[in-house]
C-alpha cells in the first residue's frame, strides 16, 4: 500500500474560480503527473471547496520544499486556503487503544501484517492486560494502562504518545476521552461505534436494537470530538438482522461489520483521502 | 400473487411443547398439504411461540369451518394461543392514503397492476387532489378528503373505510392519526418513513441526514401506532450516501429506497407473513 | 436535474504530466469556475489519462466556441487527447426500445417526469403494440414496427431516430441489433441485460440462475456493441435469492433490479460521466 | 454456539401430506420442544419435501435411540424421505486445507477461538509449510503434505483424515481434488471460489474480473464435487468495484468478501442447516 515516489496534496476553504488551475500549474511546473484528482464544491456560488491530487513526483522529499514555498506563494493572495501535502511511501504511525473485545484489534493488526494498511502500528495501548500476548506476537509494544484512575491513565497516555504517532485508534476501547486529552494528543483519534449512528447513540446499541426490533444494524466509524457519538463521521456500513437474531448473535454478526467499517476509515486516513469539514467529511 | 387453493394459518402466543404436532395434525386429518413451514420462539423456556403454515387444500373455502373447529378444539386445554386461518387466493382491500408526492403510491398502483400484489386497491385518499387523475387513470376510485378541520376529516375517512378495506397504506401522506381513529378504522395500518428508524425520527430526515454527514440513508416500514415513528418496523433498507448528495438529492435516492422497503411490508402482510409483537415483528 | 450555466468537458487520451493543468488553466482563463472535477490515471507511467470537469459558467453557449478554439489550441501541441463539452442546461433527446415487458420502460418514462433525469423522451418505438395506450398517456410518441422483416424493421428505425437523439435505450426490447444499424443509428445505445454479466450470458437468465441454485441474482447495463452482451458494463446491482424464489419470483425481484440499474445507467450517461475506455467504462 | 440439550432434524424426500405431522408428532411423545422449524417444498403437487427442526430435549443423548427407532417406524410406511438426527451440543470436528494464502484460514481459526463456530479444528492441512507457525499458535496440529505426487499426496490426507473429521474445509486451498479422493474421504467439501460464480470460472478470477471491468465482484462458497466450479452453492455475497481498483486492490477488497462467505457457510453447515438437493442447496 505504500507508493514509492508519490505524495498526496489536499487543498480546502473558501471556494473561488481558479483553485484547481493555479494548484495543477505549480504541481506541472515541478514536473509531478497527477494520477488521481477529486475536487467537489458544495456550492458554486461562495461555499466551501475540497481537492485531493495524488501525484508521481520522483525525489519527491528532496523536492517538497521548493514545491511547498511554490505553491504558498501562488496561494498566497486572494485565496483563503489550507494545504497539506502527505508523502504516500511513508507509513502513518498509529496507536491502537483497546479494551477486552478483540476483534477489530486483531483485525488491524493482522491486516496491518498482509500489507494492508500504509501504517506502523507503534504501540497497543490497553486498560486490560488480556490481549498483551497476542499483540507480542505479532511484535507490537502493548502498554497495559489501567483507567480506575483516569487522569493518571490520561497522563500516561500522552507520555507514550506524544511525538511516536500520527493517529490514534480507538478499537472497541469503551473509554471516554476527555476534551483536555483530545486537545493534547495532537493527533487525529477515530473511534469505532457499534449502531448505525444516530441510531442507538450511547451504550449497549445491539441491546437497543434488538428491543427497538430494527431489521438492520450496522457500525460508524469517527473522528472523536468532545461530544460523544457527534464527531464527523468517515464511514457506516449495515447487515441484515432478523428476529431469529438474540442480542448476542447480533453483536456477533455486528462484530464483523464494525471491523470493516473501521478498517476502511483507517485506511483512507492513512491514504490522506479524507477532509474534515465542520460535522461532516468528504472522503475522496 | 394469487395462489388458488392455498391458505395460511398463523398461531402465537404462550411457547410449550407440542403446539407443532398439534397443529400440523389437525392440518393432515383435513388432507392439507403443507407447502411451507415456520416456525420460531424466542425462549426455549417460557418464551412466546410463533408458527406461520402455508398448505395446499382444494375446495378449502367449504373446509375451513370444520377446519377451524377441529383446531379450536385441539388448541382448546392447556394452550394459551391465538391463531389465524387466511385465504391466499382471495386478494386483500387497501387503502391507500397519499399527499402529493407520487412515488410510493404509483409504485403500489403500479405494481398492483402487474400482478405483483396480491391485492386490491380499493380506494386512494388524499388531502390534496393532485394525484385524481393518475390514480383514476388506473380504474381506482380516488377521494379527496381535505384536512384543515382534522376531525371531521377523519370522520370522513372512517366513512370511507370501515367495512370497505383490511388495510389501510399510508404512502408518505405525511399527516398524523388519531389514536381514536387508530382504534376505529379497525384495520392495520402501514406507514413508509423516509429514514432508517430509529435515526432521524420526524420531519424532515434527509435535511438531518444531510447535517450529521452519514454515508447511509433509509427507508422503514412500520405498523402505525399512537406513538408516532414507534410503531413495530416491518423492513428497512439502505442506500450510500456522500458528500456528492446534496439534500435534494438525498430525497431523490432515497425516494427509491422507500418505495421498494413500503412495497415489500405491504406484499408480506397481504401475504399474512406477519406477526406482530410487542413493539416488534416477527416476518416469516 | 438540469443546471443552468452549468457544463462538462471530458477529456481522455495518453496520460502525461500537465495535462490537469492546462485544462483548468483554460478553464479559469475564461472565468468558469470548477464545481466538481474527477481525475483517473490508469498508470502514471504511459498509461491512459480520464479527466470529467464539471464547471459553472454564466453565458456559457456564447462562450463556448472561444472556449473550445483554447482548449483546441492548449492541446494542440505533443498531446494525445479526445475531449467533448457538453452542455448540463440541455437535455439529452432519447429514445426507448421496448418490447412487451413495461417495467423498465415505464420505470424511465415515470422518472423522467418526475424531473429525476435530464432528458427528454422523444419517441418510443417497440415491435409489440401493448404499450402503446400508457406511454401516449405520457404524451411520448410511440411508434410500433414489426420486427417480422428485419431489415425493413431496422430501416424504419433509423428514419425515426437519425437526426431526432442523442441515445438510444433498449428498455428490455429483447431483439438484436445487426452491426449496420449500430454504425449507422450514430448515436450509443444502452441495454438492460437481466443478470450479472458475465454470468448467465443470453436468453432466459432466471430460468438458468433458478437451476445453478445461485444465491444472488443481478442486472447488468452496458452499451451494445457487435458482441452480444459482451459491450462495456455501466452498472450492475444484485438482490438475495433463496430457494424459495421460482424462477418467476426471481423475475419479479429481479425486475425491481433491472429497472434501478438501468436508470442509474441512463442518467449517468445523461450527466456525461461514462467514458468508454476498451471494453471497460470509468464512470465519473 | 453450542447448545446443551438441543438437537436438530432434518428431513427430505418425495413431497406427500402428512409429513410433518408425523414428524412433529414422535418428537412431542418423546418431550422434544421445537424451538425453530423450517419446511419447504418445491412444488405441492409431487415435488420434493424438505424439512429441519431444532429442538430442545433434555437428556437427549441418552434418549436419541428411541426417538431415532420411533421416528423410523412412523416414516416406514409409504413415505421416501430421508432424514438425520444432529447432536447440536457437540462440535463438528473439521479439517482446513489451505495453501500460501491465510485470510480465509486465520478467519476461520479465528472465529473458532472467540466462540462463533460449533466446530474443533482438527488439524490444518497445507502443500506449503508458510502458516505453521501461525496455526499452531492456536495449539492447532498442522500437517505439511507436498503435492508434488498428487497420489501419494492424497493417500496421505485419506490417513490424517479418516475416521477424524466430519468435515474438509478448503481456505483457498488451489488444488483440485481427484474423484477418488471425494469419494473414499467419505464427509462432505467445502470450498470457496473468489468469483460470483457462475461468472468467472477457473483460475485468476479478479484478473478476469477486471478485464471485463465488471462493477461488482464477489465470492462464492459451494461443495465440492467432481465438477470444478460446478458443486452446489452454499453463500455468495459481493462488494462493489469500480475503475479504480486495479486487479491487486479487487484481490484485497475481495479477500474480505471470501472470508465472510466461507465462514457462513461453514457456520451453516456445522449448524446442519443446509440440504443438498441435485446441484442445489436448501439453506433453512
Amino acid at each position: 500500500m505504500l507508493r514509492p515516489d508519490h505524495a498526496s496534496l489536499v487543498v480546502h476553504g473558501r471556494d473561488q474560480p481558479g483553485i484547481v488551475a493555479v494548484v495543477t500549474e505549480v504541481l506541472a511546473r515541478h514536473g509531478a503527473n497527477i494520477v488521481a484528482l477529486d475536487q467537489h464544491s458544495d456550492d458554486p456560488e461562495g461555499g466551501a471547496f475540497f481537492q485531493r491530487t495524488v501525484f508521481h513526483l520522483p525525489g519527491y522529499p528532496a523536492l517538497r520544499p521548493a514545491l511547498e514555498q511554490d505553491l504558498g506563494a501562488a496561494l498566497a493572495d486572494g485565496f483563503e486556503l489550507e494545504w497539506r501535502f502527505t508523502d504516500l511511501s511513508v507509513p502513518r504511525r498509529v496507536a491502537i487503544f483497546a479494551s477486552k473485545s478483540d476483534h477489530c484489534l486483531l483485525d488491524l493488526v493482522w491486516r496491518q501484517r498482509r500489507g494492508e494498511l500504509p501504517m506502523t502500528i507503534s504501540m497497543v495501548v490497553s486498560n486490560h492486560p488480556d490481549m498483551a500476548e497476542d499483540v507480542r506476537g505479532f511484535g507490537i509494544p502493548f502498554f497495559h494502562v489501567p483507567t480506575q484512575d483516569k487522569a493518571a491513565a490520561e497522563a500516561e497516555h500522552l507520555r507514550l504518545l506524544q511525538g511516536n504517532v500520527d493517529l490514534v485508534v480507538l478499537a472497541r476501547y469503551m473509554q471516554i476521552l476527555s476534551s483536555t486529552f483530545l486537545t493534547e494528543v495532537g493527533v487525529p483519534v477515530i473511534n469505532i461505534h457499534h449502531s448505525f449512528l444516530p441510531a442507538f447513540i450511547g451504550a449497549e446499541p445491539y441491546r437497543k436494537a434488538k428491543e427497538r426490533g430494527v431489521k438492520i444494524i450496522g457500525a460508524t466509524a469517527h473522528y472523536v470530538t468532545e461530544d460523544l457519538d457527534e464527531g464527523p463521521i468517515i464511514e457506516q456500513d449495515v447487515v441484515r438482522a432478523s428476529h431469529r437474531d438474540s442480542a448476542q448473535e447480533l453483536a456477533r454478526r455486528g462484530a464483523d461489520v464494525e471491523r470493516q467499517v473501521l478498517s476502511r476509515a483507517v485506511l483512507w486516513h492513512c491514504q490522506d483521502r479524507i477532509i474534515r469539514h465542520d460535522r461532516q467529511t468528504i472522503v475522496f
